[in-house]
């Protein structure tokens, strides 16, 4: 390339001199705007890091999809214990770092005279003693899937594409995480998978088995929700907030209930809008694109009124 | 990091007793869940290894763009004969993998006496054999996006980032081994472009000339849809199912039609949702947000009623 | 996997033959459709290298997030000097080659008397200088996030994890480099963000401080786009344009103004459609859902009438 690209162009007389400006200019900024600035001797933990034992978490949970080896009867208990040990040290790890980080943000003094590590450890054996409940549930999620979608042609399809099915499985990892009060790590964990499938499930979210959410881009379902057993749900469906209440100082009140609860058999479909502390009553049907502020008692159907004699049919005089 | 982080205190005594009975409780799982487990002696395809051939089928597609070699007239030739036997072996394999692994599921006994590994080099073949007939509708379908978009500031800027014209490229590819009904791979393919896109085109709509989806986040397409050529689909617009025939059991029959047909010249505008056996005739325009379920005569503009009248506008109390 | 996948099977005797009548009709193609072919001996930017810079700029940016090195205040400034001489020499680069190829199509000869590089430089080192003020920028939208969201725990997890900060970090770069006129690549940057969380904003849109768009999924924010101080977007909210004005011989005008004014302190909640040149005025909130084009006042409230009344509840009579 250096015929082509003459780097002497570049680095011209005065690069240097701009360079080491910029640097100390933006050096000046990290003291400046130190919300944003991590200048410290203990890590946080590392975003890639967690998506990496997401990774071999898959691999736990769905032996033999996600990995190029031929596992069979003799080798699976190796493979296994090797993963699980790999899971075990570096996911301990982070989750120390995160309540590391948390302890001294909220002591400015005493870094070690903390059980960071010894939460870290606990915590990510409770997960790993968990698998066995959350392979429970995805093997009924997966059977959601495949029984609500008339395109899915095997389990292995949902297995391996099926982003609704991406989402739930880190959910259920997630939320085993947050509901220990971990910090950080549950969250980057559900803005992975929502960054991977338009799907953002906080893991807050308590959700009942046999789960299943078709398409799935632009779902939103918040903190508090509450979700029961045998609900589907289309893309583009909200489970939000309606109002936002704060505290005498005008900040906001973090934590409250604020989101719906959706009972047993019910069925959402795409762009519905639940909003706020609502109940959908068990065996519902909510129609596409509806806007609900308020509770819908059980065995409804919510639909929009004259949707059809909404639209306006005239002739397009722009045709072609 | 040991300074940091006691490694001690994480493999306390306990520690190898529990992380042991987690192997054997997850195990004993693996058994009992087995519709989500992989423990066989013959691979299923690679997930990874299909995402890597589509990269590779990338820069067949668009010499020169993603690539960071010099691709000249003299080195042209060898560049892509090696792309192109390299793409041969590994998506012959794959598909040979999706196959064998149909063949077992069906007959569990006699695993070799098939002719998947034939039929995976003969699809692959096949698939680039079309590679010309599949460039030949992407250089119309890039010109759409071009001339549709008034932010498109050249061909280029459309063939390195627009997620529409991504969507498409994929959907050309696993349309053509949809046709040939390999399994997983077709899906395994669009749902990697849906990740990146959120566009869910399903690998067996069938899609005209000249077609460009603009921004394109939420864009759903359903499996039995038909779309005519120059066809415009903006944001969020849903190409879906109304209904789910099921057969005398209450399982959901698979494969029928159930999406609509979209005929030539016909715009979509944002957040349209259109569902069932409708069709859409020629050269109409759908506007945005309208809900459709039965069919639309040629030349028709389809619009929100009063949209604008819709909206009651009121003082905000809580202003700043 | 030798014995499991037979070669020989596959190389069957008129292979060669037919893989070697693939590459000739794809190398006839090549010629045939050009616009989508870039076989020239200077290259064009590359996606790969700009995507890598990307992630450069986000350790600059958020010093001690995206890094595993442990930061201090005695290594810092080895560290940054690193990052941005090399962020310099590879950006350069890329914007050289984007000015060149550009200035290739336009002047078919005299490859090398143009001034690409330098150009390249100056760009970089213009977007380099900007960064103390980008972050001065990120640290207010940062704290938005954090005042707007209830479910936001810590500053931390919204630098981590929230597609919203994700998006408005890489708008505020590919905005600079957007308004020095650089083909290609600030609009790479802005497809890379929209990719990763949904979130569609043109690198020309111009934003004010204190910024947030909560979940974001489906947002799309035109090309000439004007948002003022203190605005909240959700998820699905489409600042588009209405109508698209053409030249005499039907080809589409570029670059004119054609989407909505934002002014200070205006909420849009999720879904809402704001198309053309309308204006926002400050302090107004924008109701779900609602579609609006013509111009609204300031301190207004719009909603959708009857929302509610717009739903027909009835007896779910297909209830389980």
């Amino acid at each position: 390339m250096k015929e082509k690209y003459n780097f002497e162009l570049m680095w011209s007389k005065n690069t240097e001199k701009r360079i080491s400006s910029v640097v100390s200019n933006i050096i000046n900024n990290y003291k400046k705007n130190n919300s944003i600035t991590h200048i410290h001797k203990y890590p946080i933990p590392s975003k890639e890091q967690i998506i990496n034992i997401l990774d071999d978490l898959f691999e736990i949970l769905y032996p033999g999809y996600f990995t190029d080896k031929d596992l069979n009867n003799a080798n699976i208990q190796y493979y296994l214990g090797d993963k699980i040990s790999n899971v075990y040290e570096r996911l301990s790890k982070e989750i120390a770092n995160s309540f590391r980080h948390e302890h001294i943000i909220k002591n400015n003094k005493c870094e070690l005279c903390d059980d960071s590590i010894q939460k870290g450890a606990e915590s990510t054996l409770y997960l790993l003693d968990n698998i066995p409940k959350i392979r429970d549930l995805l093997s009924l999620d997966v059977q959601a899937a495949y029984d609500g979608d008339p395109a899915a042609k095997s389990i292995n399809e949902i297995v391996f594409s099926y982003p609704g099915f991406f989402a739930i499985t880190i959910h259920r990892i997630a939320h085993v995480l947050y509901e220990k009060n971990i910090p950080l790590i549950p969250r980057i964990m559900s803005e992975y998978s929502h960054s991977k499938t338009g799907i953002d499930i906080h893991p807050g979210a308590k959700i009942g088995k046999y789960f299943f959410i078709d398409h799935g881009t632009g779902v939103v379902i918040g903190e508090t929700c509450i979700i029961g057993n045998n609900v589907k749900i289309y893309q583009g469906v909200t489970l939000g907030a309606l109002s936002f209440p704060k505290d005498e100082k005008g900040k906001l009140l973090k934590g409250l209930q604020r989101h719906p609860i959706i009972e047993d058999n019910v069925t959402i479909y795409s762009g519905a809008t639940i909003l706020g502390k609502t109940v959908i009553g068990k065996n519902s049907v909510i129609g596409g694109n509806v806007w609900i502020v308020s509770s819908i008692p059980p065995n409804s159907k919510a639909t929009l009124a004259h949707s059809e004699k909404n639209i306006i049919i005239a002739e397009n005089k722009k045709k072609k």
